[in-house]
């Protein structure tokens, strides 16, 4: 019998490369400090939806769930950082987001809908990155990312269903078109070399 | 015996207007949109000082409890709106919380110092406004208001102990010297005759 292939897997394009995860398995002090600030983001990103899209009042209401949900895996990670003795350092962001944002199309509806599908893809990649290093990492942060890689598929999951439901083309096809030409940008930042190492930056060099 | 005057109100320069209490009373589904807007944007405020001071980790660990507690107070009037069938509409902001930004010093670290004195001084006047609204309202909302006096007069305290750390002057006297600057200007914003309603406005004209 093969293993299942968790439903975040089939949206990435590629896999992370195993060159990523012996860095970050070297590096998971580094890992950490970035880690932090992804789970800041992610509640930040959901919030600004939650303004942008404001009339919209159960995208509001489960990002708002979402965004607690973050926040509370950043004091998380915060107290594991106490625990380990990893100081704060402030980083410089990597390519990953900036190089997703600029992906996406501009003007309404085409936005929402790019938007909620890269917070899908974002989560996806998150989820496969912990399942890859929950088997090379020691306790307590195999067991932390165990279940963050639960929660990271859950969020992958609602921004899909919001996505969906932001759909307004004729037969809802335009979701998928999007979904492979965000997918195929993500998967090259995912994994092409990269001088900077983060959550989410490409095979190190 | 007198009632006992809670701590928040030591701060604030001048009582809300009857005016705006009976206007509140009048015309509490306004007040409720506006209301949830600014759970949000408590949260968002919250969110970027943990940005703007992350070498802070108390600090950060502290505003990212509060930021769950006010987008759970968003969700919860969310639902109040849902059951009283009370429609989303965009309200253009009012002129309180410009102008307690406009008030702010701008260099580091007096902006640190203001900014957290500012968050004490807005979750005051809420305190505040939410205590002479439960006796005039009906139930849900009244007993919904109860409970949030309560947490908005906890985050008054939080706010005002971490602006306390953040007075690096001889001797501490400049958090209540700056306190003293931006209380005189908040009990104006929130008393001058204010001709757009909101839940911080002044008084109705």
């Amino acid at each position: 019998m093969t293993e299942a292939v968790p439903p975040t897997q089939t949206v990435l394009l590629a896999p992370t490369p195993a060159s990523w995860v012996d860095y970050a398995v070297a590096h998971w002090r580094l890992l950490l400090v970035d880690h932090a600030n992804c789970e800041k983001k992610a509640a930040s990103t959901a919030l600004s939806l939650m303004f942008a899209y404001s009339e919209d009042r159960k995208l509001s209401g489960a990002l708002s769930r979402l965004a607690r949900e973050e926040l509370r895996h950043f004091e998380q990670v915060q107290r594991i950082m106490q625990t380990l003795d990893v100081p704060d350092v402030r980083q410089k962001p990597g390519r990953y987001a900036a190089g997703l944002r600029a992906a996406m199309l501009k003007t309404e509806p085409a936005r929402k809908l790019d938007v909620l599908l890269v917070g899908a893809l974002i989560e996806a990649r998150s989820a496969e990155r912990f399942r890859l290093l929950v088997p090379r990492l020691p306790d307590p942060l195999a067991e932390f990312y165990a279940a963050l890689e639960r929660s990271e598929a859950r969020h992958f999951e609602l921004y899909l269903n919001l996505a969906r439901e932001a759909d307004e083309s004729d037969g809802g096809g335009e979701c998928a078109r999007r979904l492979a030409v965000l997918a195929a940008r993500e998967a090259e930042l995912a994994t092409a070399p990269d001088r900077v190492f983060r959550f989410h930056s490409g095979a190190p060099v």
